[in-house]
């Protein structure tokens, strides 16, 4: 792994009662699509076991450009806009560097 | 990915000034012993771009009882407390499965 790998981690909480309709729509929307995204190296959408309305994205982008380029682009911005419906607070976007 | 692949987030902030020491200290006592456990299948450390004093430990298990027992064994236990001396926060830990 070259060693400006940018990591993320994204937390979001949906409406209960929505986690199903939100993971579908997420998956079709969001998830699969950026995962061909270049520069993508890693995308997955994760839902926490004890709180199923909170779901944790684990994404890895070749470069911080990449990311960047990839939250700028012009289809996301709807997506995220509408996926935002489901939410019941704030996402946090963490980014990360992997040490050795 | 077999479908009861358990995935952990654990989040934790040490000491200002105390990164590079933990970090290191961490990678030798527990991040490169774990990756050799039994159902273990990922094992990795990040370290927070922006505040660089927060860590981001992500994991995947073979299942739920591989990880359980990963936690309870003897050679963990006094690592996990040597460390928890550089911790300036409760350590969070979010268990996940994967959407699919």
């Amino acid at each position: 792994m070259a060693n400006n790998t940018l990591g993320v981690v994204v937390r979001l909480a949906v409406n209960k009662g929505q986690e199903d309709e939100f993971s579908t729509t997420a998956m079709k929307a969001m998830v699969e699509p950026t995962k061909t995204v270049q520069g993508c190296i890693k995308y997955e959408m994760w839902q926490d076991h004890e709180e199923p309305w909170r779901f944790v994205i684990l994404e890895e982008w070749e470069n911080e450009k990449s990311h960047a380029a990839h939250l700028a682009s012009d289809w996301l911005q709807p997506v995220m806009a509408s996926l935002m419906g489901y939410a019941s607070e704030p996402f946090e976007m963490q980014r990360l560097h992997q040490t050795h």
